[in-house]
């Protein structure tokens, strides 16, 4: 057996991912809960906890993100508030280059692109473990239209570098892109907003 | 017959736009030419020129993109420079809400994220047609890497606006989005850039 481990707990923990992508796919993010994910993969729910830190990290494995958000973003704003926006970037960048470190978030702009359904789960995921998160932190004011202006560039900096391959960006050194974009996204969550609402 | 045209003429133009899209889809926007589209389409090159302006309003046809982008750009070319960025960001947004004005550009989008050669179609496009124009124009130098600076910024509010769908930038009045991200687009085309090579 692959690994040496037994086929119990490989099972149930598939069982569960399955169950998860299913009921994600389906109602969302914000409308999924553990206990509902696991009464769908007939399984304990302290059997889910066991495997998944968190719904984030349940998610995450699911749709093979590379890492867990929740604590990735949180590292991130342990740092100097200053450098925030360079932080992101170059940490970002860095992630989604790793060899398969972009798949799951490409399916999930490509699920986007072409199903509202999945436009909703992207929404309500980056909206409330990325950007809310973010924004709550770093923002002095209006931390939902700070976080969305940020994650524009974040998601046009994606496609730009993974997607359609614009050069520069599709080849830079991570770094260049943190001098250059990071500001741009620090902009975004701390300077003054124009006057007027949205 | 619907607008009482012959039939010659419309049947020749579709088959023109047909042509089109084949070649584009197969080689991508750079490598093809209007004669080598009128070939394909058995017609004399003189008829392509009788129906389309220019490659780009072939393209923009073809695609069922709103407007011919090279006359879109030049017209936003002519204002200030110092308020091309709001301007651009006006002008785009105003575009994509028309009833169908987000369609073809979309279709650009899905099309990137799944094959390669869509990805690259939308990347020789938008890199000649959209950001060499503006760049050569506004930029002060590097006119390559402030285009694709201000790309990636376009296409994630493109995304956040009409896809994702992002709150406030979903609903946004386009003038405050124009006085939100058009200073950015301003920064990346005109301002000072990062010492040191992407």
């Amino acid at each position: 057996m692959p690994g040496g481990r037994r086929a119990g707990p490989t099972r149930t923990r598939q069982e569960i991912l399955d169950a998860a992508r299913a009921a994600f796919a389906t109602h969302g993010y914000d409308a999924v809960s553990l206990r509902a994910i696991a009464r769908q993969a007939a399984v304990d729910p302290a059997l889910v906890h066991h495997f998944f830190a968190s719904k984030s990290d349940l998610f995450a494995a699911a749709l093979e993100l590379p890492v867990d958000p929740e604590p990735f973003i949180a590292a991130l704003l342990t740092g100097e508030p200053e450098s925030l926006g360079a932080r992101l970037v170059l940490a970002l960048v860095e992630l989604w280059d790793r060899p398969d470190g972009f798949q799951g978030f490409l399916g999930l702009l490509r699920g986007a692109a072409s199903h509202a359904d999945a436009a909703r789960l992207l929404r309500e995921f980056v909206t409330r473990e990325i950007l809310g998160r973010l924004a709550t932190v770093a923002a002095p004011d209006a931390p939902q239209t700070r976080a969305a202006l940020a994650g524009s560039q974040i998601v046009g900096l994606a496609m730009a570098r993974k997607i359609v391959c614009i050069e520069p960006i599709a080849t830079a050194e991570p770094a260049w892109l943190a001098a250059t974009i990071g500001p741009i996204i620090q902009t975004y969550l701390t300077a003054p907003l124009p006057k007027g609402e949205p």
